[in-house]
């Protein structure tokens, strides 16, 4: 059933414009080919709101923002807005500065966001002001397991209600949640928390999911996240002794561009809620 | 009868000063140390100009053109001009936007340009002031086969000759035109269309054999598009079931790494006409 | 001994803030996971102090230095000062430019650094305000061996009680001294100068080892440039035939991830003088 979603991404080759970080810009780009879209990179304000009208789809995330790239940000957006096409912000360290947390709250505030995607100490820094974040990384205390997880659905569904974005919390365990709808992921290799991107890849890669499947957008995030899950399990079965996460990174872009749709239903493990 | 291009490049490394994207910057710094080549990358205006008179080229990318770097692109340039340094423009995504259209073409006007590589669509741009570009991809009606070669050619020698430049049209089939000389390259491997930065890494290694070969900068170009395209075929002969597009392009620059002198000439597949 | 330095590292996690370069981020963050800690890179004025202040230690890399991130430099500076972090610099290209030596020098006067990473020219450069930069690599005329060795010591030395700093100057041999240390290391594997990256990959990892071990900066940061090189030492051993430089980053990066204190020890090559 998910691989219709695959389908869709391989067969209309969505081009996906990113303002992103320029740590995992490249991966970003390999990965959005790799899955069957194409990339685009524009963060100039010159430059940027003409590239959002060519593309079927925008990717934001703060990774690196700075003052010459958040009016970017906003901009793109109310042109993608304008377009109909899909916005996915990755609030990147929402909560480990002043700035990330204004600027990503500010972009869900002021942008039809579609999807918002990151880890549970970002989402909860959007939704509650607060958070707990460590840098980019989850905080520790705030991990979705089987104790948690009736919770933290809850409060995912009461800020996609709020948001009017389908939230999509990743990590060991993944969610995603509309209003009324949830789904629990639990594909994925703890290597993935290894290489730097790993998150950022999937946002880029959902963006391309979205834009590829208008008219489900939920499902589609669902797809993409199962896709990436079923990845890095694939990357790290194919790893050789002596091999690390450099190499990691690379069998993890490998495995979505050899991806299939027969794959991807046999292994990806979701529970619609 | 290539090899001699590179081997002028392994034995005099010359220096090359890039401002260009932040998307496959590393690939390029890495394309250029593994032919024989070294890499400065300098975007500031501060900083860039001095960085320019200590390098032997100049790589113009307008990938992730903005602001800051715009001027810097004129201000190296005039400098590259000034000390007789080859001077490559890369116009990445000429069409797509008014800026990257208007800062490639104002580039190609004020600067003394060696050689302008780019997809087809792009040239188109430049050349005509329209094109057809969907993003950095070259459009689809417009590709160069049989059908399409002899106008193809005789628009861009048109071109090469009003603007001064080698122009350098690359995709399946590539095509290097100075005003009354042209040649056909049938090297590579569809492949290269499914890593980021194929383009600007032929673009970088380019300015290297450019550089290195001063006294001919029509056969050090074509030189350097053969050598792409049989390290295109080289990486995806190697290539093993499970792998993709990332490890392609690890072994598209491990290739670049080891081409011999020897290998180039029994490998390319050229035609002068 | 020197396991004694990875398993701070290993068992801390250090989180590193980098100011750092576009072209070898990505390596820089994959390397700092590789080796233990964990990356955060920030560089705009308004996010940055506080990205410093969440972190353990700030690295500083001018190698695409620019007028928007320089006065960041400082400002995350000052505030690591305040905060008694350590500090590195690595002062890519001093000596290439005037905004480079100016940098570099500022931050080396205004900053309390713990350590100033570079090659033997950048260090000459900062130390006596002249050098002999080609680029960003060494001057061929300012070689550390067996001859020179002795009088770079005193050199550096020199600097090192000047500065505050422990001076570490890395090359074919590498050398790391405070004003009455010094260590002489011959690990390493000439292809590391067949990538791009690999100093700054270094500082990047020196600043988590000086941050996981802050009693001892100067074997903190004799610990990480052997584990570098006994690394470049692994990787280029298991390269295959026709694997080049780009495998040879992944496999450099992978040596680090997988590291054990006990080969570090075993195979780490050093004499204190």
């Amino acid at each position: 059933m998910l691989k219709e979603y695959l389908k869709q991404v391989r067969t209309t080759t969505p081009l996906v414009h990113n303002i992103t970080n320029y740590v995992t810009v490249n991966d970003c780009a390999n990965i959005l080919i790799a899955c069957g879209g194409a990339p685009i990179m524009a963060d100039d304000l010159d430059d940027a709101v003409e590239i959002t009208a060519i593309c079927g789809g925008l990717n934001l995330n703060i990774g690196t923002l700075n003052s010459r790239t958040i009016p970017t940000m906003f901009a793109s957006g109310k042109k993608a807005a304008e377009l109909g096409h899909p916005i996915l912000l990755d609030p990147v360290g929402a909560g480990a500065s002043t700035l990330r947390t204004k600027t990503a709250s500010d972009l869900a505030d002021q942008l039809p966001l579609t999807v918002i995607r990151g880890n549970l100490s970002e989402i909860k820094t959007l939704a509650t002001g607060s958070g707990g974040a460590r840098g980019v990384d989850a905080a520790i205390a705030d991990v979705i397991n089987e104790d948690t997880l009736d919770g933290i659905i809850t409060f995912a569904q009461d800020y996609a209600k709020r948001s009017g974005a389908i939230i999509a919390i990743t990590g060991a365990t993944d969610l995603v949640t509309t209003a009324d709808q949830a789904c629990v992921i639990k594909n994925g290799d703890p290597m993935m928390a290894s290489i730097t991107g790993s998150g950022c890849m999937l946002s880029a890669m959902t963006t391309a999911y979205l834009t590829a499947n208008p008219n489900d957008p939920f499902m589609a995030t669902v797809a993409a996240i199962c896709a990436m899950g079923v990845c890095g399990e694939i990357a790290k079965a194919a790893l050789l002794p002596g091999e690390g996460n450099a190499t990691f990174r690379n069998r993890l872009i490998d495995a979505v561009y050899n991806l299939t749709g027969d794959t991807l239903d046999t292994q990806a493990r979701f529970t619609l809620i």
